[in-house]
């Protein structure tokens, strides 16, 4: 079941008190170098540092009281760990994390200032998984999957939905894919408020199991993901792929060094932040610049936690 | 003759349509961390990466026809020459900038980017304004020094105008002080436009000329400057110290590892890329943290050109 405008719209409606509203950046920088035109929908200024902080937020106010009291619980090896920590804060909700050993410094710590519970797991996606469900079965607490939940995809489209009502029609718009939660939701938004655009992924080659789930109609397990962008290295889920295969026009890969690339020209030129993950979405464009040349594109950079000691540049 | 409110509206006015007018960011992490409501005007987004591109514009538009055909010439190690260059490059003025060998390799790249020409100096002041005065009466061309000359240090005054036009009041405003056109330009416009508030200059102990010159009331030279901040190594000059005199209540000076902190605070939390010299800023504003506690505040974040390669944490 594919949400409708209806939906989509009650959910941003719900956020606006609680989010950014983050601004939408251009760049005469960028625009020269990739010949469209670009407007950059700045989640890394969000709350938390990232989109997720939306999805985070959305599920957790759609919670009833009974179970609310028993508090959330997910895994994560970044950023949907502290965003979540934070709704749940602000929303009196305890928050429990299952977390990598080897998460990003910066995102644990994020997520432990915000005060939720973190418990370490081994390092692959099974023994998190598995560490969760036992503690899930322990306390009665409501799993929210970082990617492939409902309340997360509608609340993660509100980004889009804001990119849109600012700049207007948009020939395409481009989010990086990992679980699959934000093209979901950039796509829904898009599709919903525009009568015709191209929507796109964008994806490393070293994590592409999104683009063989697209190209092949079924989910791909991430098996060994072997890249920078270390929030894209999860598998699509079954509430976000119909979404992404009926309404996005392609996924686009890119190598690392492109990623390492489209990361320096955003700081350099644009003077921000933003995690190699974000830079993904401007790779893709840079890479398959044809597609996008003379065209108005919207662009979501997703976040900017990045542990800036230990830079690939 | 310290500039009037009607000359200080005029230049932002002349200035509106080529300038970003750059966003004001707050931060509820900084303002925990402060104690202080903080508004940061984010020059680090104005054109050529600095709002050194106020001043420079400002002047190449106040040139005569027949001063504009000579051309302009300058000397910088850094910021203003590519603000320059960009301005010159605007208005179809020639610019030639004198910058020592040692200048950072990004500020020299993106002067060059802009079509200036550039003549390399020695390494101390003194090489670089002599190379620049014979050059200077070789061509003809205007000199417009990058702090001491009146039109610059007006230019400088639009950022603190939009600031305040959009905050309404302050009851301190902080900005680095180096060469003096920014703290100058900064107090012209607070004080023109707000009946009561404090103006302070922001300067690396290593750096510490301004506070001597304002302490003691005659402009003492930078003698062996020791800095991150590589911006804030010059000296005040006749135009803009009786400004600076007569108008700021304070010079607050900051450690070399207060300004490091401050800065990766600026770009941990606030996503966004600042240069030492902004960062000097943030610092005194933290280092006097009892001075500005409650208060709303504005801090002029002066510039986001710094090399990614050579960071300091």
């Amino acid at each position: 079941m594919i949400p409708d405008l209806k939906e989509v719209k009650a959910a941003a409606e719900r956020l606006a008190p609680f989010v950014n509203r983050t601004p939408v950046f251009t760049s005469r920088s960028l625009d020269s170098i990739s010949g469209a035109r670009l407007h950059f929908k700045c989640e890394n200024f969000q709350r938390a540092g990232a989109f997720k902080f939306r999805g985070a937020s959305n599920a957790i106010m759609q919670l009833s009281g009974e179970q609310g009291s028993k508090g959330v619980i997910t895994h994560s090896s970044g950023n949907f760990a502290g965003a979540l920590a934070l709704a749940g804060s602000e929303q009196n909700i305890a928050v429990t994390v299952v977390m990598p050993a080897n998460a990003p410094d910066a995102k644990r710590k994020a997520t432990a200032a915000y005060g939720a519970h973190i418990i370490e797991s081994g390092n692959k996606p099974l023994d998190r998984e598995e560490l969760m469900e036992e503690e899930q079965k322990r306390s009665g607490a409501r799993f929210i999957h970082p990617s492939n939940d409902p309340d997360v995809i509608l609340g993660n489209a509100s980004a889009a939905w804001e990119l849109i009502k600012e700049t207007g029609t948009l020939d395409a718009v481009i989010a990086p894919v990992g679980g699959g939660g934000l093209l979901a939701g950039t796509a829904l938004a898009s599709s919903l408020l525009l009568s015709e655009v191209d929507i796109y992924g964008a994806e490393p080659f070293g994590a592409d199991d999104a683009w063989h789930s697209f190209n092949t109609g079924r989910i791909h397990p991430s098996t060994n993901p072997q890249t920078i962008a270390d929030g894209l290295k999860t598998c699509l889920g079954d509430k976000n792929f119909p979404i992404i295969r009926s309404m996005v026009s392609d996924i686009i890969r890119v190598e690392e060094k492109e990623i390492i690339e489209a990361m320096r020209l955003v700081w350099e030129r644009m003077k921000i932040l933003i995690e190699p993950s974000s830079a993904v979405a401007v790779a893709a464009l840079l890479r398959e610049d044809k597609l996008f040349r003379n065209k108005k594109i919207g662009i979501i950079l997703s976040g900017g936690n990045v542990d800036i000691t230990n830079l690939p540049f």
